[in-house]
């Protein structure tokens, strides 16, 4: 008998576990280049809803992750805490990416901490604490400052306390220790921080994006701008240490990395998250390739695109939750109003307090110009 | 009793007569702002199968209309044929924009032709001929050189004819006349062609775009490229035309007004069309707000965005179908090699000749390089 003909050229599936706002828009990017999406998420939280293709359901259970895979050309996710490992278990999985392996290890950042340092790269000093004991005694070698983090579920300045007494040490403990204990680093007294996105294929080729200057508030991104205006050394150096910790991950798929800059001008590893970052956003108006375009394009083993800028420069704002209530804010006339404001919102159906609701984007001639325009549309988005 | 707390705000819902590549890059750029969108359109040919919120039914019938409405904010379409007046004609229908009144003056050639040149608009010498001897009499008053075109259906080099003899315009005739004959218009020895979108509010606000070379390749639009590299006073006036077209059909939404050239620096109108335009798809990454969100923000009374230019130049070319055949095109990995290159897909199930497929945009500091790229990357990619 032959072969079967050949089926008819098809788009390419992406799977994507999550259906937050990193879902929808690597989601978006996909759509815009003609792939199909499905959406798996254990909650319909809004931005998931525009899509046509969406499951909702228990994403730990192996039968409803391979219900939902049939059909996938490959599968990514929006976060290190999907169960991607569980879904690659399953027979006949498609590939994942990136690899559950590198989720495992990013995960915990005692884990991730260890693979950075093996990997020659720059970093604060820190011990795997565990013990109260041991935590205490670190700091004192650290100089009697530092930041002790919960190793799984710290992010955003939660599960996280900044140190600088054996009383405090003992109240983080108490607070955060789980059964292996807390990963304790040395204080950085950094000047500014930066952050690089780096999306790499399944066959190790890379791109980096331009370094991106970060500002935090209340330990959550508040805005970010591109290019940095470092010197060039500087540049190189992040860029190279970037991706330095995206080999040392094996991340594939878009990753990024966030990074300390000192006063000395050093540059050391904050941390690594393996997925479409807060610190990306600004690179859908920015770049000439998006970091969710090369998201998809990594995750479905499509060459990389052009990271590189197609503006002089451009700033990202937050656009942040301050009460509960609806997820939709008031204000949109007023920011659209803004010149050059390009408002992102997830379509959250609620909002409450510090939850990343949607972003502002404005590309100019000037990074000051356009921090100050951003800056102002998104403050015009009330919820 | 007292009023009812006010609702919660919720986020607009704007619908989309239409789920062709306009309704589905509409939707996204409304998905983008954290807008709702519904899509009604008689057929599933494939770009509107991305969205959550699509209905597929005889958009004719007002009981499907009604159905649909329920939950618009507002109605814009992607075609002047859709069926904009049945649905503005049902009680409680919300406002539809582009109005009916305007796509029923925009979609007769001769009473937009007319429409123009009763705003002193400047344009082809024209006659609306009820038979074949009045439209060889234009003929020969024109010059003995004339283009005969079906008053409604007439797009894209079909139900057109472009005449020099009396048995051709007896020939096309028979071929095109409907019962209210056919329009004749003076052929323009056109140097180039060009675009200009604009986008206008109901309340008569207004802005428009840079305008834009356009080229077609067998009476179908090829390439389009920003700046169109003109003197300022041509491109004043193109614009001013521009403007005056759109205000003499009362025209809200965005509305692409193709212009000819003259050798002698003459700007002249050709047509109209009052919704996003294939002529407008490199603002999306060419300018600070797009066509599509642009029409989306003045369907819903929102301010309209800066058309401005964010690149230095930038040029898309059209993919199209050359067969039969499925609709996801092959190529697509050497298309995405192109440096820079922005590939729309439009997810359509099936390919013929001649149908819009996709289309590639390329952003670079000179049009002479974005055309080079994005020419080559469209070729790329084969249907």
């Amino acid at each position: 008998m032959d072969a079967a003909p050949p089926p008819p050229t098809l788009p390419p599936t992406l799977g994507i576990l999550g259906g937050g706002q990193l879902g929808r828009m690597t989601a978006l990017a996909a759509v815009r280049m003609g792939l199909r999406v499905k959406l798996l998420t254990p909650d319909a939280t809004g931005p998931e809803a525009a899509f046509a293709d969406v499951t909702v359901g228990d994403w730990t259970d192996p039968a409803v992750l391979a219900a939902w895979m049939a059909g996938c050309t490959a599968v990514t996710v929006e976060s290190e805490w999907a169960p991607a490992d569980v879904l690659a278990a399953l027979p006949g999985a498609p590939p994942v990416r990136p690899a559950p392996h590198t989720l495992r290890l990013v995960r915990h950042k005692g884990r991730q901490r260890t693979a950075l340092l093996q990997a020659g790269l720059p970093g604060p000093r820190f011990t795997l604490a565990a013990t109260s004991a041991e935590a205490w005694a670190a700091v004192e070698e650290f100089g009697g400052r530092a930041v002790l983090k919960r190793f799984e579920g710290s992010y955003d300045g939660y599960g996280n306390a900044t140190v600088a007494s054996r009383e405090a040490v003992e109240a983080a403990w108490t607070r955060l220790a789980d059964h292996d204990g807390l990963l304790v680093e040395a204080f950085v007294p950094f000047e500014t921080e930066l952050a690089v996105i780096v999306a790499r294929g399944a066959d190790g080729a890379h791109v980096t994006y331009p370094v991106a200057l970060t500002e935090q508030r209340d330990h959550r991104c508040h805005a970010v701008t591109l290019p940095a205006g470092l010197p060039s050394a500087v540049e190189q150096e992040a860029q190279r240490v970037a991706l330095g910790a995206v080999e040392a991950v094996d991340g594939v798929g878009v990753v990024a990395v966030e990074l300390f800059l000192t006063a000395a001008g050093e540059v050391l590893v904050n941390e690594v998250a393996p997925r479409p970052h807060n610190t990306g956003h600004v690179t859908i108006e920015a770049c000439h390739t998006s970091q969710f375009e090369n998201h998809v394009r990594a995750a479905l083993g499509l060459p990389l695109g052009d990271p590189g800028l197609r503006v002089p420069a451009a700033c990202m704002v937050n656009v942040l939750g301050h009460t509960e209530g609806p997820g939709f804010p008031e204000g949109l006339a007023d920011a659209l109003c803004v010149p050059g404001a390009a408002v992102h919102l997830y379509g959250k159906t609620g909002s409450r307090p510090r939850r990343k609701m949607g972003h502002v984007t404005v590309t100019a001639d000037s990074s000051s110009d356009a921090r100050a325009r951003a800056e102002e549309a998104a403050g015009l988005l009330r919820l």
